[in-house]
């Protein structure tokens, strides 16, 4: 039977899952879809996903594929087959037959991730799973004045954790930038990619810079020292999520 | 120490509650805030609640009172100071004395539910514990033209749950609508007060009627039964909201 490459967009509450990749024991995205994928099949599947959230983070679009021999499923539907067995926390939104050569992994572009604040006086209970509430109300200009500070390509060995594996820390931010949205402060954030919890990383450095009345001068300095130790706390996982991710093509 | 009379505006994400009311055994939303305002007391605390909401119904806007004899907390604080004792999944939003002779339960003159409905082709795991998925895409206008029929006094038997306490099934309904918001259809309704699961086993009913092309007329008919067999298939509790409770005077 003839392959076909099939390109998934996924969401999923990240809250019960330890991330996206598979690791030696423990519940994650990747292996709850390969898992499923194998059962539809009859045989092993392998999937590869975009972006490697981590253990409690989001997605509304995460972008995967796979290999198929299957052909009694049409691409433009594999995603509705595939949500009959897969569990409620996890949703295939889209599904499109793609060229083999195409990797979603590989050939992305540009990663879009989103962090939503909230900053009531009280943490709503049905909000509480999907946002971080801040204990103080902060001046959204000064929080961007900040953030530019970190658009561009940087060395942001600054903003890396203990155990990332990449070698080079210079990464190209294209966006960074905090957005009201009605009870929220969203911090959305773009790059072609990221080095590891980058993005809790920053958001944790600003509120703090920020907490601390401290400027762009000071932002600049931290970045500059590569210092590990002059990072802010990094923000819980709970409130980012992999928004979208773009490709040269569709 | 004179006794002070404590209103409490309450949201809670219903999923892990066995409803409001306590239960001679089961987590319900009264009990938790019972035992967390005991021990804040040091001896027990009786609350008493405007709506029953049944198992796995949320909140947004409960209203409760209780007295106190405690003097150290300020009333409009008391909310802060209950909420560092309560679990993460109900939140006090606000807390006024009112007069001693207020009752949340007995003084409610109006009870406003909402319910939440998305009628996208997958249902998005970040919305899947606070709406109901239809499966099909509902014309908005006739769904208003089956509500309108019960609009005002009527005989609500046919809605009324199996163990129903109440002795006259006559009712009220103040309102009863539609309404598109985004990528949910929400059904509101308000009454002074309401039977037994009324609000979900209404929602069910219009759904089936218009699935199955009836109109007003057949509408009419089957709440003119009081046949409870003809209603439809109660509504799943997730969807429900109790919203607002309304009192003469605040």
């Amino acid at each position: 039977m003839p392959e076909r490459n099939i390109r998934l967009t996924l969401a999923y509450d990240g809250t019960d899952f330890q991330g996206w990749q598979v690791q030696s024991n423990g519940r994650t995205v990747q292996r709850v879809l390969q898992e499923e994928l194998a059962r539809m099949h009859g045989h092993p599947v392998r999937v590869q996903g975009a972006g490697r959230t981590d253990s409690g983070v989001h997605a509304t679009g995460q972008v995967a594929n796979f290999r198929t021999d299957l052909d009694s499923i049409p691409a433009r539907r594999y995603h509705i087959a595939l949500n009959s067995y897969l569990p409620a926390d996890v949703r295939a939104l889209d599904s499109a037959e793609v060229p083999l050569s195409f990797s979603a992994k590989r050939d992305a572009r540009l990663r879009a991730y989103a962090y939503y604040l909230s900053t009531g006086e009280v943490d709503l209970p049905h909000q509480r799973r999907y946002c971080w509430r801040l204990r103080f109300r902060p001046d959204v200009a000064a929080l961007n004045r900040l953030a530019s500070v970190l658009v561009g390509a940087r060395d942001f060995s600054v903003f890396s954790a203990a155990g990332d594996v990449n070698r080079s820390k210079v990464r190209r931010l294209e966006s960074a930038a905090f957005h009201p949205a009605g009870p929220f402060l969203v911090f959305r954030v773009a790059a072609s990619s990221f080095l590891w919890k980058m993005v809790r990383s920053i958001l944790g450095t600003i509120l703090e810079v920020h907490q601390n009345g401290g400027g762009r001068a000071e932002m600049e300095a931290i970045v500059d020292s590569r210092d590990r130790s002059r990072a802010g706390a990094t923000a819980p996982a709970l409130g980012l999520f992999l928004e979208r991710v773009y490709y040269d093509e569709w």
